[in-house]
């Protein structure tokens, strides 16, 4: 089932990313969906809320337990989250009085957003990284054909003559930024309870949550249940990175049809003219940044979250966040690729 | 791999469509593109193009080739398209003399664009029967409950009393419209060559692309390479059908909140609370409405298509429009399902 | 107050279309409001719901009423919508006994949308003669450079030579569909009262609307109140009006730039740079087909729209679907002004 | 002329924010405009650029000067920009010698892109303050009701009790960050001349543009013609504003609608029922949500601004950034207002 070119057979070779897609695999999302639930049990024996033999015994099995993935897809169509379901399966797995202590005062959107916030934070911190090597990219361009002359365009019109190195800042600087503004980006553990309240953990609720997201490396934070803010931010960020590389794109796709002042390797292959050489990652980058920047709309509409925990807007975050992270992740792998393939900028 | 909920091996439970997701696989549309391959070349062989031993030949091999997947998609990553390697690969295992006569005239977007509208024609033909069966529930829905009385509602305010015929008319109205548009529309054939004009063909090419299409059950129409209206108005309904089933969904389960004037059947457990029934089919019908109105955005952004053939715009497409089929499926299912789960509506 | 570009003192030079603009006023909105009550009143008189005296003094006044723009402001940010204090001026204005028959049966929503259906009416019918005249200047275009050749770009690459006449027919076929689209628009009457169903007018209910319809021009449905494919539909065409001509404008600002295949007259003036020709009206237009993109989004989101009457999915669609129609007409406008500024494409 | 709801002459009273509304007139943009060409004069003439007594003779005439409006509105429709024809009556204005040295060195966007961040400053300053006071109302609202009942509900379902404080925490927490975050944006002066080199003023470029920007209360930053990420910003922050108080505004609706846990003043009257208290401003607060989410995708678009200036992305920028100012003002404002109208919340 391919109905996403991310994760499509061969589309993927185009639009896909092997490495940010392993944090958004049904699998990652089970393993880190058991690491809550692991690392709420120690929390809990912790502040004596279960027994320490317990949470030994859940810690234990949620490290090997595999679930039975038709019988989670079976529970999800009919509640909506995986949750129930796989907290029954491990459960069962565990067996025995330790059993009745998993999951202790949790609720679904506990277990779903932390995952979503500890894989959030893998893939940001390799956006960090990927921004890195494209920055430094830009860099060794401009040493290498700054001070050629450019013909400087506005409005589509041949303006003035300006240098390479003008235009590689106007690539560079806000990718810098970018590289900055992720690793200031906070990734909270979520913690609430059936409607937020911690109702279950009486006076060690604020306890048991910070040592929950310290087992899991998480900052600790009130729950944010029905406040998507964090949410809404991160999906800005990763629609700024792939628009600025949109703006790179269509500069090189301008340049390339122009033809005179870049060389370009890697050229793509046409089916019908043998003599073509396609920018095929620099149009590719327009698209990925005209698809976040639909998909960001989606994700503020989320904002609009009723009362202690939407369905509705939840769901709608599912079916586009994900899919957000993997188009940035795919921007900043074509455009270091693309980064490498410019063989000249510019007239010396 | 498994970036959309879509495709996801437990999400898709809830968000998938089984059916539909059978004509987006990679294997819908690698066979479905050899079958252009091979229509083709029959047309060619009956206007006395290709050799009708190159064709039979063609034809024979389309029926049977499996391609390398893996060089596809390394292929794609490069071209941006999968056409020149399957082309490539294809010839290959044809072979001899009939080979050099395989895509003869055409282009990529030729085989891309005609393997899609093959198959949104199918899961278009799907949707009909869905809506006719929706249609169908609602009836019998009106039928049964059809007189009872339920508070009218204005702008979130108690109104004055209407019956439950009147709220289903609200949701069965525009589902008619839908399903009766669904039959009208026109799925024609792409066929322009390298830039549109079918250069190679000469004064053939006009009745080899009428050839095409009949082999292919499609409408024949001059290319349309750039010309993306009929995406559009596929997309546009698609999103009219989502938005009314998010209509019928935000009242279900505003219903259900409210509780008195509905019983409904099949609601989803908590991980946190077990008395509660979920509306999750419901509330799953606004996430979807949302989601394809946000997409829409997208394919109309695609309009703006330059030249005689956009690599940026048509890529976009590719993101978007199978999932906004996806979810135009998965509405219908949803929404039968919730039909049939209405025990009560309104009172006696 | 300027905040839209469609009504700015000068960026609606640009922008705006004064025409389309006369259609949105609140002067032209309060003529249609006041119609709706005048032919209401004269069709319930018909049928017997109201005295033929009553019916005749309101109508009589409605023709010649001017309310108190400051009272209907304060009102409406209290009531959410203009008509209980439009209703109760008219009333005021007219007095005595006829006072007590005005907007018999009605509602605001009745009001609103039958003002706004009248007005898109004429907003649609001007579209289809700015078609016409558009397709015929791009005819003229072609009958004096058609057979000039052009090269075929793919992928911001020269692919291979075209016509100028392969081109401009990429721009005119979708409009000459659009054109008869357009005259294929229903603009139905909205009236169903306090919850939709005319409760009020018991058996003459449907006699009443149909013949309200007639007095209005309009066509006779039943009440749409919360089913607004209507709307969705004519904001998808006016975007594929302004979406194909952003296709159209796109071509142009890429020829311009390029320079040596077309000749443009027009173009505007730089601060910095007296050299520069800037082709101004073609990104506009570009501008304009992603404003309709966007917008059409919010459209789609009003789809959801609960109960009987939804205030915050209507009012949506009021910061919206004007604005659409704005654009289209500036589209509209500016393409015809483009086509003529052009007096050269491709080389002989 | 009127097409958009916040400059309405009585859709404004819902929609519209006079306060705002006067940084967004024509008159302000002009008021602006002239600012940057007399501090421009100002700082050139520190720098030894153009004389002293020229920048004295500019200076007092951009403070009286009044442009004529008819022939601006005629020149944007030719040049796209209203700059070239500013500065040419600005010249006349001055006339003698001092005219020369008008708009020395600047472009266009140089003049319209800072005025629109000195008006998004001040914008911004009265969001922060509007914050404050909304804060405080809920803190208000809070130790008033905070102690009371209300059933914590998810998935539109009652789940279990929480306290009236809960539910307020979960309005009130986001604006504060908000409120934090509005006093730590930056608003740069926007300086690169034609292309954005600033080549006419040789080594004292960079210091002149400080001048500028100390002159006008600006920060100094490299210009940022293409690099359109702060505009990007702002937008996400104004939306994130809008819909935290559309998750409020839809909280307050579906109380309304159930009725046991709220007591509202100030509802909105009915055309057709005179028992009704519509929750107008908690519906509009919804409607000015996704009005927002849907605008910034636009926004993001135009993070594809190609070249040294794209007219395209810039102009698509004007159709938006201004409204979603005002969205974000009217959604402070009313739901200020409504704040104001609670007169309980949840059961003691």
């Amino acid at each position: 089932m391919t109905t996403s070119p991310f994760d499509h057979p061969f589309l993927s070779g185009l639009l896909g990313d092997a490495e940010i897609a392993g944090y958004f695999s049904a699998d990652a999302d089970v393993r880190a969906m058991l690491s809550f639930e692991a690392a709420l049990a120690r929390a809990e024996a912790v502040h004596g809320i279960i027994p320490a033999e317990a949470a030994r015994k859940i810690h234990e099995t949620c490290a090997i337990f595999t679930p039975d993935i038709a019988s989670l897809k079976t529970a999800t169509a009919k509640d909506g989250v995986v949750i129930p379901d796989l907290v029954r399966q491990l459960k069962k797995a565990i067996g025995g009085e330790a059993a009745e202590h998993v999951h202790f005062g949790a609720t679904s959107q506990d277990v779903i957003d932390t995952s979503l916030m500890l894989r959030l934070k893998s893939a940001t911190f390799l956006f960090g990284g990927r921004l890195h090597a494209l920055v430094s990219g830009m860099v060794a361009l401009e040493r290498q054909f700054g001070t050629n002359r450019l013909m400087g365009h506005t409005r589509m019109q041949a303006a003035i003559p300006i240098t390479a190195a003008d235009r590689i800042a106007a690539w560079r600087i806000p990718l810098e930024t970018y590289r900055d503004r992720l690793t200031e980006q906070v990734f909270p553990v979520q913690f609430g309870g059936a409607a937020g309240t911690l109702e279950k953990l009486g006076a060690e609720a604020a306890a048991v949550r910070s040592s929950l997201a310290q087992e899991l490396g998480l900052t600790d934070e009130p729950q944010w249940q029905s406040r998507r803010t964090r949410i809404a931010d991160l999906a800005n960020l990763y629609s700024l990175i792939s628009g600025s590389l949109g703006k790179f794109g269509q500069d090189i796709a301008l340049l390339a049809e122009a033809g005179g002042e870049i060389e370009l390797a890697g050229g793509g292959a046409s089916s019908a003219m043998a003599h073509k050489q396609n920018p095929v990652a620099a149009e590719t980058l327009v698209a990925l940044a005209r698809f976040n920047a639909t998909q960001l709309s989606a994700i503020h509409h989320s904002l609009v979250h009723e009362q202690e925990r939407s369905g509705a807007a939840w769901t709608l975050e599912w079916l586009v966040l994900p899919q957000m992270v993997m188009a940035t992740g795919a921007s900043l792998r074509l455009a270091t690729e693309l980064v490498g393939n410019i063989k000249r900028l510019g007239t010396s």
